[in-house]
């Protein structure tokens, strides 16, 4: 949790910056300084502009957004999402970044010489070196005094249900999953995440990969019929899993596979087999991810009952159909640990990321006022 | 199996053909008429110039090799081995065609005029749609008395084992995998060589990639631990299975996924249970798809002990290895199939596809003088 914003000499760092640092307080208990919550997407950019408020007590929920804009695809690199689309490359996204936080600055009447914090919740983020090359931009962009913070989108999906608070698991499953916790004194841990070809099943992309396989395996003769032929071929106006080889290789997009999810729920809750299986499978893979993060962190106590939040993510967890992937990922997690509560996303991961920023300022302020 | 030239207008067509067709007789059956085979890679394409033999007794094994020529890939797609490495165009695929037929007849000291049959085995044919638009390739090249054959490269593969004959099944498990056979009655079938969405885990990349996620299963604590992990780091020179995630990504391609077959046989046969157990599976894989084929053909006759070849193809089956993946398969096929008999490749597949169009030219030959 160290990525505190350095100083440096280069000449594009924004020069409308305040010397003094002399805030006017408001009668919020903010003053005129800001965080910026970034939320690094694969498809588009997120940047919100909360007050700083300088007391953890007077944090309104939700709190108030004083801009909020969006951009293009900032994504450094294809990871837990899709290799297929054409990613910008590395200049291309820091102008993206630089943009959506100018304009997010300018809709609040605000501008960068007021920024004090900055978190950038960003997929891809798997390595130390991942977050150190995106803070190498940042840092190109604000003066030294900036608090700068990159991390996992997972980790901002995660502030955005505990509103701020590093405590608990998250759990997204859309195109692709992810599981992220924490425990109370910092310690983190992942499971999954880690994409198509190093197995992440229990994803979207996983579950139709799986249904679209059923599929050709019946026609060849390798496995049962299933509804799902027809009904995928429908979805796709194909008339026969012959042509399934093509159109995969057509556009082998992870996200136009992973679109395939609801005909698979469709088929379930008709009762077939081969697509209730692929459903169980993917259930126990979601809740062995969440299991794993709970017990590397002992997020259960020492009892095993103890209470801690999973925030639950994402199209496949979040589709409301009578066969409920995410009710049944959360029964699979609970009979192991009682103590799991699921909860939603109170607020958009930009706006996670921004209570996170303000989460660690508060942390860092209280351990400084001790030491 | 009727993919015969049709006459065109079109004024590509190499105009260096003979009018009379009149043909000097060889002492040993052959005229100067030839016969090219074409094994379309994805890295490369080999094409190669044979006589015509007139009369099937007169066939000589190994068949005399007038000339071979070694060209670039010629994939008209990337169908069945990777997306990843840069394909060529249509128009440069059929121009890389006619440069490596044109070699291939000049090394035999033959030309144009001399062409009698032409096969290509390619992969990517999975629909009659992609056959099509190679021959339509090919029916601009040459004028309408060509004979023109286009195959799946399984076909040419199975043929390169039966020096031509389409009878039994060929199993390729290289970088991917499929299944692909033939009655005596001509009817056909296979199964997988959908690809890696489409679930073809006994291929080359399955294996690995399966391996692949276990290691990762094992670092963030959804999996046992597994001499997997060490073996597959220390050969890409990687330090934390954090690393793979980004490997992955950076270049995608099936075959660098596949090279790492051997270090998950090295730890099957350290007796590595994940290991094994992966290898297992693969075994089972394999084998449910040259079952699959024999069962939609019959070709293990009314009483299930037909005998049948399957010809064994590609690196994965060929490995001689202690843990020999190709034994395990047969052994697995036979327990059911006791008629099926190994045999490998006698020729390579170009002079497979040559053998081919040869064993085409005589089928339609007799049923010609039948009719």
């Amino acid at each position: 949790m160290n990525n505190y914003g350095e100083s440096n000499g280069d000449s594009n760092v924004h020069e409308k910056q305040v010397e003094g640092h002399d805030h006017c307080e408001n009668g919020d208990g903010s003053d005129n300084r800001v965080i910026l919550g970034i939320d690094g997407g694969t498809t588009s950019t997120v940047c919100v502009c909360i007050p700083l408020f300088s007391s953890s007590k007077s944090l309104p929920n939700p709190p108030p957004i004083l801009g909020r804009a969006v951009s293009g695809c900032s994504n450094h690199n294809s990871v837990g999402v899709t290799v297929h689309v054409s990613y910008p490359t590395e200049t291309a996204a820091r102008d993206t970044l630089e943009e959506v936080m100018a304009e997010a600055l300018s809709k609040s009447g605000s501008d960068w010489s007021a920024v004090h914090a900055v978190c950038l919740g960003v997929s891809g983020v798997n390595h130390p070196t991942d977050q150190e090359r995106i803070l190498n931009w940042l840092r190109e962009i604000f003066p030294s005094h900036v608090k700068l913070y990159v991390q996992n989108d997972a980790v901002a999906a995660l502030a955005s249900g505990t509103m701020g608070k590093l405590h608990g698991c998250v759990l997204i499953a859309g195109t692709g999953c992810i599981s992220y916790g924490f425990a109370e004194d910092g310690r983190e841990a992942r499971a999954s995440g880690a994409g198509p070809v190093l197995g992440d099943w229990g994803s979207g992309y996983g579950i139709a990969a799986k249904a679209l396989t059923a599929v050709i395996r019946a026609h060849d003769g390798r496995g049962p019929q299933t509804m799902l032929t027809n009904k995928i071929l429908k979805a796709l106006s194909l008339s026969s899993p012959d042509e399934l080889i093509g159109w995969t290789y057509a556009d082998p997009s992870w996200a136009r596979i992973a679109a395939l999810v609801p005909e698979v729920v469709s088929c379930a809750e008709a009762c077939d087999q081969v697509a209730t299986k692929i459903l169980v499978n993917a259930v126990q893979d979601l809740a062995l991810s969440v299991k794993a993060v709970v017990q590397r962190l002992h997020l259960c106590g020492e009892d095993g009952n103890g209470s801690f939040p999973v925030v639950m993510v994402g199209g496949v967890l979040e589709a409301n159909r009578t066969w409920d992937i995410g009710k049944e990922v959360m029964k699979c997690i609970q009979e192991q640990f009682p103590g799991a509560h699921p909860i939603r996303q109170q607020v958009e991961p930009a706006v996670g990321a921004a209570l996170l920023a303000w989460n660690f300022l508060m942390k860092e302020s209280t351990e400084n006022s001790h030491s």
